[in-house]
C-alpha cells in the first residue's frame, strides 16, 4: 500500500449567504471569499439558484471567470429521495474538496435559515471537511427596511413560520410580531386565517424584495394570492405606538 | 416673514446595521453609506454605542474623520422619561438633518429588531424626513455560523426572544427553534427553565460573538450565568438527524 499523501491540500467550504436581493446588501466577507475561492457551486434547480449567482455578480463580476459547478438539488417531497439527493450532493462537494479546491457554495439569504445547503453542510462537516458558515442578511431584515419600519421592539418576540408549517393557525395567533418565509401558494390560507382573527393583526407584505419585479402590499384585503414563492408576510398587533 | 427656502438642502437619516461584530460582517451598502454620510451618530450610553463604532471602524477606518455626534439614549425603565428622552435624541437628529447633513445611526446587529434606533427612527419619519433603514446580520445569525450548524430547517420555526420577555416560560416551551437575545442577567432563571423540562433540549450560548472575549457554551450546565448582555442562546429540540 502507498503511504497517504498527509501534505496534500484539501479545500475548505464556505456556505455562503448572498443575501436577499439587493447585491449591495452582501456583506464584505462574502464578497472576498467569492473572489477568493477557487470554485461557486450553486444548486441547479429551483428558483434560488440563479438568484443567489445573479447577486454575487452583481457585486462581485469576477465571479463569472470562477469555476461553477452546479448541483442537483431538486426539491422533492419524498424524505428517503431527498436524503439521497442531500447525500449525493454532499459526495460531489467532497469529491471537489478533494481536488483542494475552496468552494463557495451561494445560498439566498442567511445559510442557517432554512437554507437547503445546510443540508449539505451537516454531511459535509460530519466526514470531517473544514466548513464554515458566513451569514447573510436573511430576507425578513430586508422586508423591514422595504417597509421602512421595525420588525419588533424591547420586550416582544420575534417568530419566523415557514408557509408549509403544520401548526399554522396557531403559530399566526403568537402574541408579538409574525413573519411568515416563502409564502407562495399559502397566501390565501393564510389570508383567510388572518381575516377571522378577533382582532385583526396588521398585516404587511413583500414580493420578491429587492429583486425585479418586487411589490409591497400594506394591507391584508391586497395581498395577491398568486405573488410569487419569495413573498414575505409581516404580521403584528396593531396599533402600538411608541 | 420671510419666505421659506424650499431650495434648502435637507439630510437623510440611515438607521444603519454594522451587524453582530465582526467589521467583515458589514454589508457593502453599509460601509458605502459611512463613507458618504456627512455626520455619524451613535448612543453616548450603554454598552451597545462604542460597540457599533468599533464594528464600523473596523470596515471602514476613515470614518473617524467623520462628525461624530453623540446623543444621549439612556436605558430607563420609566416609560415617560423614556419617551421623553427618545423625543429629545430625535429632535436632535432633525435639527442636525436641518443643517444638511446625511446621518448614519450605527446600530449593532440589524435596526429592525430590538435596537434602539427604531424609536429615533420612527419619530424622524413620522415628521416628514426621509429615513432608511439598512439591513445589517443580527447577531443570531452570526451565533449561528459560530457554532457552524443551521438555525431552522424546512418546516421548523425560529422564535427569538428577548431575556426581558414577561412569558418567558411559555415561550422557551414553543416548538421549534428559540433564540434568546441578551441574555446577560436573566440566565440563572433561563438555565432552571430549561433544566426542568421534561425533555431537556439542546443550548448552546455564545457570549459577545465575534467580539473580543468571546466565549462559547455548548451543555446546558456549562452556561456561565455570569456572562455579559451579549450573550445568546440557541436552544433546539433534541437530536434530529438530516
Amino acid at each position: 500500500m502507498e503511504p497517504k499523501d498527509t501534505n496534500k491540500k484539501i479545500g475548505k467550504l464556505y456556505g455562503l449567504g448572498v443575501g436577499p436581493g439587493d447585491p449591495e446588501l452582501m456583506t464584505l466577507k462574502a464578497a472576498r471569499l467569492i473572489r477568493e475561492c477557487h470554485a461557486i457551486v450553486i444548486p441547479a434547480s429551483g428558483k434560488e439558484t440563479n438568484v443567489a449567482f445573479e447577486i454575487a455578480k452583481g457585486a462581485v463580476p469576477e465571479i463569472e471567470a470562477k469555476e461553477l459547478l452546479e448541483i442537483s438539488m431538486p426539491m422533492i417531497r419524498d424524505e428517503i429521495k431527498l436524503k439521497q439527493s442531500h447525500d449525493k450532493a454532499a459526495a460531489f462537494v467532497i469529491s471537489e474538496l478533494e481536488k483542494g479546491k475552496d468552494i463557495a457554495f451561494l445560498t439566498l439569504g442567511d445559510p442557517s435559515i432554512y437554507s437547503t445547503y445546510i443540508y449539505i453542510h451537516n454531511r459535509v462537516a460530519a466526514q470531517g471537511y473544514e466548513t464554515e458558515i458566513v451569514p447573510g442578511i436573511p430576507s425578513f431584515c430586508a422586508v423591514a427596511a422595504r417597509l421602512n419600519e421595525g420588525l419588533t421592539e424591547a420586550s416582544e418576540a420575534l417568530h419566523v413560520i415557514p408557509a408549509s408549517y403544520e401548526g399554522i393557525e396557531e403559530a399566526l395567533a403568537l402574541k408579538g410580531t409574525r413573519v411568515l418565509m416563502k409564502s407562495g401558494k399559502s397566501i390565501g390560507k393564510v389570508k383567510a386565517i388572518l381575516e377571522q382573527m378577533e382582532n385583526p393583526p396588521t398585516v404587511k407584505m413583500v414580493e420578491r424584495c429587492g429583486m425585479q419585479g418586487e411589490r409591497v402590499f400594506t394591507r391584508l384585503e391586497d395581498l395577491d394570492e398568486e405573488a410569487s414563492y419569495f413573498s414575505i408576510l409581516i404580521v403584528k398587533d396593531n396599533g402600538k405606538i411608541t
